[in-house]
């Protein structure tokens, strides 16, 4: 095991009409005047924006709001929401939504109290000194970004899909997590976030290093509890405890607790992140298709944890089996999950064309160099098979 | 699942050589001033004082010492630490040691800013209103103190042993956490550790709360890693990685994590608690006496949790047994288990004459009335009868 540092200081407020107690928690966190982040139509039609903003009412606060933020989110939205803040002088920005909200609420608090251009925290270009305070109401479990110092954004003009990590400054200060808030969540959104969040745990998951026994064996129980709870919830999408268990999942899965003491892996996300970039895919659903066309390529080089994989969490019995023929029943059992959850394992079903590989190469090597990830050091020819076996 | 907060602040430092890093960690929480409290010679001899000095003064910062903690820790070194402190104006407390240096470090961090007694808030008499910031450098993983809210202390007078649970007053900003540190433990202590730290997980797997099936399954295997490296550790005790999984394991044991939605039970703590107070025996050695004890009783009226906690923790294979036969042979394996790590199952043989059941039984009255527990609600008949299966 490595040497690591866990700190998880978000204060997770969980369970049924925890919405209501918003307004104490943002007045408890310093907030003065907040900037509310959302994005459809139906976080308003479900009465949710109501009853945070009687709930920000009753704290005695004040608040303005941004709504519009859509999946993939762009700096377009950034941009909007740092003028209106910085216009409006708000102090805290509250997320409604799930990851794509989050995310872009995380690039406004970054960007309302920096002189220059937000985009800068994303390209490497410099590093943040100060965020306003985040905190988050979640409506979809699957970025984790509740609970992580993290956030992704698009640049529209360049395709570029870049994420910004500053745990210090960017982990919210409060989630409120409310499990039936994700009832009536259309049920692909429900499918993307769980194919989403369990791949947060294979980037962790499948990790050089060894020693790592206690964090594996707890991260095995977690993706076995996701898979079990998603075909619950397959049949029976208002279960509250599979709800409960998808929706913490998600927060484990993407808090570190997953990744104490590894070198992480993160190739997929980044494979991923391309393709959503360049033909606006949603993320869960490019990772269903890549995620075990990476492990085919992966488990060549470095078979050991993908052949577990294939026994502890997609229980294959080896007995009598090659770890060969394990790890592709492995695979073959991953992909079945993700068709019974009603998602395309194909890149060009999910597309509606053939991708153009060259060009997500081509991307990749502009923002990464020539290699992805640490469990295997993928190369570009890599990269070219794995979007080939996923097409 | 329950409603529930979860929040585990504290910056988890963890791995070889992370003691060199505690006067910056202390410097960053604030610290001028720091009373460092330890417990016995070996912390000197070790040269881990030392380091620590050194790393204070590198980071520009002035301290006293305060030595002498012994396990199951008085109120007498709480005392003599408050006016230490209070005399040395002190503005954070530095715990090296274990759980009993870290019990008293938090009680003296409550009382060097009261006027009052800081029994007060052991007794309940009265809540906190501040307390100084803790500091960790973890030597004995056992009691999860380093990441918890609680404090535990003895008062010598009355033979009370009470417990103070104030997480956002009492959770450690920092946790240094260097397993080559317990390399050189005596071998009960390790011992003792992993009987607490799997305790702590008991309490609240043992839970009437129904719908926790990932709490479950993560706690599942938390337990599962812990029972393996501790028999590996019976045989090397300088294995890093089992070393560190099981320090790892104290802190996930009792941060919260494994207690998340549920009704915790402690019932089997405070059963051994009076045991300590009035015999002064070893925590960890108590426990390992009463917890299968009080897996019969309890199982009598509520086995389903004991029956899974037999077959997923203990893996005993249930295949043509019945619910009871599945549950005796759990109870049976535990035992096994404390008698391989070299610790006898008997009170009688832990203290050297048959306790006093009618002493502990009345102390347990005075200090929580009638019931005990929250899996089953025990009466001071089962706690006798508990007692009694400890012999």
């Amino acid at each position: 095991m490595d040497n690591f540092i866990f700190c998880s200081p978000t204060e997770f407020v969980f369970g049924r009409d925890t919405e209501s107690q918003v307004g104490a928690l943002a007045a408890r966190h310093g907030a003065g005047k907040v900037l509310i982040v959302y994005g459809g139509g139906s976080a308003v039609r479900s009465g949710l924006i109501g009853r945070v903003e009687d709930s920000l009412r009753g704290a005695g606060l004040q608040w303005v709001t941004l709504s519009g933020v859509k999946p993939n989110p762009t700096d377009d939205k950034v941009y909007e929401g740092v003028a209106l803040a910085v216009r409006e002088a708000v102090t805290f920005i509250l997320a409604v939504g799930g990851g794509s909200v989050i995310d872009t609420a995380k690039a406004i608090a970054l960007g309302a109290v920096y002189p220059g251009d937000f985009w800068d925290f994303y390209s490497g270009k410099e590093q943040p000194m100060a965020a306003l305070p985040v905190g988050v109401v979640l409506t979809i479990p699957a970025a984790g970004s509740e609970g992580s110092g993290n956030s992704v954004i698009t640049r529209v003009a360049t395709h570029q899909k870049l994420g910004a990590r500053y745990p210090a400054l960017l982990r919210p200060r409060f989630a409120v997590m409310n499990p039936e808030l994700t009832f009536t969540l259309p049920w692909e959104q429900t499918a993307y976030g769980i194919v989403d969040m369990l791949c947060h745990i294979f980037e962790r998951y499948f990790s050089p290093t060894v020693g790592t026994q206690l964090v594996d064996a707890y991260s095995e129980a977690i993706m076995r509890d996701v898979l079990d709870q998603a075909l619950t919830l397959r049949m029976q999408p208002d279960s509250y405890d599979a709800r409960a268990d998808v929706m913490w999942a998600s927060t484990l899965a993407h808090n570190g607790l997953c990744g104490v003491g590894k070198v992480e892996d993160w190739a997929t996300h980044k494979l991923e992140h391309e393709v959503s970039a360049l033909y606006d895919v949603p993320h869960g659903a490019g990772l269903a298709c890549l995620a075990p066309a990476w492990m085919e390529v992966a488990s060549r080089r470095n078979p050991d944890k993908i052949w577990r994989f294939a026994i502890n969490v997609m229980s294959v019995d080896p007995t009598g089996h090659t770890t060969d023929e394990v790890i592709a029943e492995g695979i073959a059992m991953l992909r079945d999950f993700y068709h019974d959850l009603g998602l395309s394992t194909s890149l060009t079903e999910l597309i509606g064309t053939k991708p153009d590989i060259d060009a997500l190469v081509d991307s990749l090597k502009k923002n990464f160099g020539e290699t992805l990830g640490s469990y295997v050091a993928l190369s570009p020819a890599d990269w070219r098979e794995i979007y080939n076996l996923a097409l």
